[in-house]
């Protein structure tokens, strides 16, 4: 969180606060961390990959979030002037740094998949 | 991610894989990271202190929100039997640990966005 970094909440630029935010806003969904996931454990991978490669994803949602990425530096996208058309999507370095960065979530669900079970059993019960 | 913690994608039990990609599905979430930021910086919270604190939610999203939170375990909420009812929300330490872990995705966010605005400008232009 903003305060780990070892600033009060004060002394914080509110316009970088707000930039970092929607920033925040943009990368932290779930498809973008998959498609980083699947991004980082295969290298290059093609469209229709990627769509295989992240369970659940319509093709139009898997558009708008590639896009998206791409927008932000974090991954390229390829075209090969072959018919038809090849395009081929890769992490950049600012994206394999996000996943790293999102390492430390899959590591807690990893590590706390019991617990989250049992308060979900709890709630339901 | 997955693979960062040691286990190659071959060793990891498939049903163990569904259910934490399912639990990244749920808190990879732009909401539910801002909602822990809010109550990891202030303490306990009150349904409209949250809504002001996080900004652009509607109502429907903070109350769908929050109570996916309390079914995982993250958040606690409390009822005071006062009139009108004051409801609370805190942290518990499965969400405390959790804002940690996100912690690093803040700190990424922080110190790329000179590169992201960049990258937005170049992909615009």
């Amino acid at each position: 969180m903003a305060r780990e970094v070892g600033r009060p909440p004060e002394e914080v630029d509110p316009e970088i606060e707000a930039l970092v935010r929607e920033i925040i806003g943009r990368v932290a969904d779930k498809w973008t961390m998959l498609i980083l996931e699947a991004l980082e454990e295969r290298g290059t991978l093609r469209f229709t990959e990627i769509a295989r490669h992240v369970e659940g994803i319509s093709q139009k949602m898997l558009t708008k979030t590639v896009r998206q990425m791409e927008r932000d530096g974090l991954i390229t996208r390829t075209v090969f002037p072959v018919v038809p058309p090849r395009v081929e999507y890769a992490l950049t370095n600012l994206g394999r740094s996000l996943g790293e960065a999102f390492c430390g979530v899959w590591i807690w669900a990893e590590s706390h998949r019991d617990q989250i079970q049992e308060a979900r059993r709890a709630f339901d019960g």
